[in-house]
């Protein structure tokens, strides 16, 4: 019996965990479940799971939820809360699916911990990909990645030298405007954006997807997660998602791994890793069916986030935290309809270029930068 | 170093063997040869590789390459010497090479004598998979797959949960008939046939692969190597033989292995398992560049022979050895214009028709199989 710590529980990624858990009860269980404030959404699931610690967002929630729960969980809050739940005793393994910045500090506590990571939270890695793998590395900690691509890397690394790989190639599919022309692009609205063709996601990410700055981000994470130098990582457009992403190696030989795009194939294999169990909510694949697969080159004139990620990337330091809390903000300000898309990038590229950064930071210096990116946006945004 | 015994060694996997070879000096040699009677091909290939034996068909070629070599090396002949160079002392590993039967019983006596077997001979598992497998078991020895089919299904289950293997799914470009019609093929010529749109193999293969009972030894091979229930193989048109082929797990995960058409990659692959190095004679597969990838199901009624090989594959016992045997020879016959392109699949449906099964054959048996069904399809053709 595996036990699970599980955050951000009532997401997008967090209740596919839960469907996970619930098909196969002999081999795992929730020992500790954290959520933001939709307590009507928690509340079957902690009567589902039995989780003996709830973390939720604020004190405020807190008491709403143990006056209905009445005393049987203990109920933490705010950012100690959750690390509670990350580092939580009775649990062997973490599955950080929150959203955002906020996801770093329980990743750190409980790699510390010792516990093994399930990680959905791009935000861990691309802020903090040096701290977080260093620590992985000195605590003999696994960090198994959660979303479909780095999950299919993951996948297509197993049993392979190591030594001989020779580049990652992420798949994208291009987001819900990958027909559009820079120009078509100027009048789309909050509603056109969040018209994923292939996966039912956040609107945080659906909007990230149809920038590209998604699999921008992916890059940094793959770049962390799996060492491997940005010159040696790339992405193709592909736009039926079946093909998930692909390793090569010396001998010119691809692994990749294929599916029928669910999330709940990476969210599983990171809990039953490495071994497999089945996956009965799933449909498998065959490839008669969809006929045929393309690819594409990424166009870097129309999607420029891509460039920004990867100049990010490069940088280091405390530049992929900028990069990603820009485009937090910038994305809100878009959902929130105070800016247009065509003006999400530019602020994320003026906001690294504002910034001054820090080459060796540790976790304050990102987390400085990182409101510091928030603010400057923020101000660029009132101006406007 | 890895000393290799190469059967077969003037074929084309053969000379592909020895480009590998000749790409890493520093990681193999060859310590054994065998061809057949293409003493002018073989002669410089001695002369660079230096092996320590040297096999040939018949008494008469091995004089005359003694005549020509002047005695440095050891040459012997027959099957007798094809055995010796398999299980040659100072070998580590034998890479099979040879086409047809023939190559069964080498394969045999080096699993005896401890080798690592690199298998690129159908016939060697088709016929006799069971025999073999359970010598290899038995010797601990490992069969690892030459053909590009088989080493991306070994590819693909490295590192993977065994236990967990729900499917394999091989690819067929469908050959050099694949869009033609039952009706358009009654006239199709020799030269129509040997046009393979992807790959460059000799004449018997590219036969074969016409009418798709390549992939049904395929089928054969794999239920064999792999120890995979017929019912959970499976075969999909690929027609740019990109994908290799795939492996489907129980979570409906499924792991393949690409690449640009290349022999060079399986037969590295099986020298350097489970390690890999730079491959600098092969191209690097980028997906874009390609476009697009196309998968359709097997048409039975257009490919018969299909059906043919599950059924003698399920039947099991001699059936296989039967089937690959009067293959054998109707193929020839197409190849010397004594019969026509659809002639093939009725003599071999009748030979399986004619024979009566055995269950559990020894080598003899198997071998009584094989020359019964070859007679048999001889007389058949004389008949015509």
């Amino acid at each position: 019996m595996k036990r699970i710590s599980l955050l951000g529980a009532t997401g997008s990624v967090g209740t596919q965990t839960l469907a996970v858990i619930r098909e196969h009860p002999e081999h795992f269980s929730v020992a500790a479940m954290a959520f933001g404030e939709n307590i009507e959404k928690a509340l079957p699931l902690i009567d589902e799971f039995r989780p003996k610690l709830v973390a939720v967002k604020n004190k405020w929630i807190a008491e709403r939820l143990k006056a209905e729960l009445g005393g049987r969980e203990k109920i933490v809050y705010g950012l100690a809360g959750m690390i509670e739940a990350a580092t939580f005793a009775d649990s062997d393994m973490l599955v950080n699916a929150v959203l955002g910045s906020i996801g770093l500090e329980p990743t750190l506590a409980a790699i510390e911990a010792g516990k093994t990571i399930g990680l959905a939270n791009k935000e861990t890695l691309v802020t903090a990909g040096h701290l977080v793998m260093e620590q992985a590395k000195k605590a003999g900690v696994s960090v198994i990645p959660i979303d479909s691509e780095h999950s299919a890397i993951f996948q297509s690394m197993q049993g392979q030298d190591r030594t001989a790989l020779s580049r990652l190639i992420l798949t994208a599919s291009g987001g819900s405007f990958r027909d559009k022309t820079r120009e078509e692009l100027k009048n789309v609205t909050v509603a056109d954006a969040l018209k994923h063709p292939n996966w039912s996601m956040g609107a945080k990410i659906t909007v990230d997807s149809a920038t590209l700055i998604n699999k921008g981000l992916e890059v940094i994470e793959a770049h962390w997660l799996f060492q491997v130098p940005y010159d040696q990582i790339d992405i193709v457009i592909h736009k039926e998602s079946i093909v998930h992403s692909l390793v090569e190696y010396a001998d010119h030989s691809v692994i990749a791994q294929l599916g029928l795009p669910s999330m709940l194939v990476p969210i599983q294999y990171a809990l039953t890793y490495p071994k497999r169990l089945e996956l009965k909510q799933t449909k498998r694949l065959n490839l008669w069916e969809i006929g045929s697969l393309h690819f594409q080159e990424v166009d870097r004139q129309r999607f420029p986030a891509m460039t920004l990620a990867y100049a990010a990337g490069r940088a280091g330091g405390t530049m992929p935290a900028v990069l990603n809390a820009a485009n937090e903000i910038a994305v809100q300000a878009f959902l929130d309809g105070e800016i247009s898309f065509l003006e999400i990038e530019p602020l994320v590229e003026a906001a690294l270029e504002h910034h001054k950064p820090d080459r060796e930071p540790g976790l304050e210096a990102i987390e400085e930068a990182d409101r510091q990116a928030r603010a400057f946006v923020r101000s660029q945004i009132r101006k406007k």
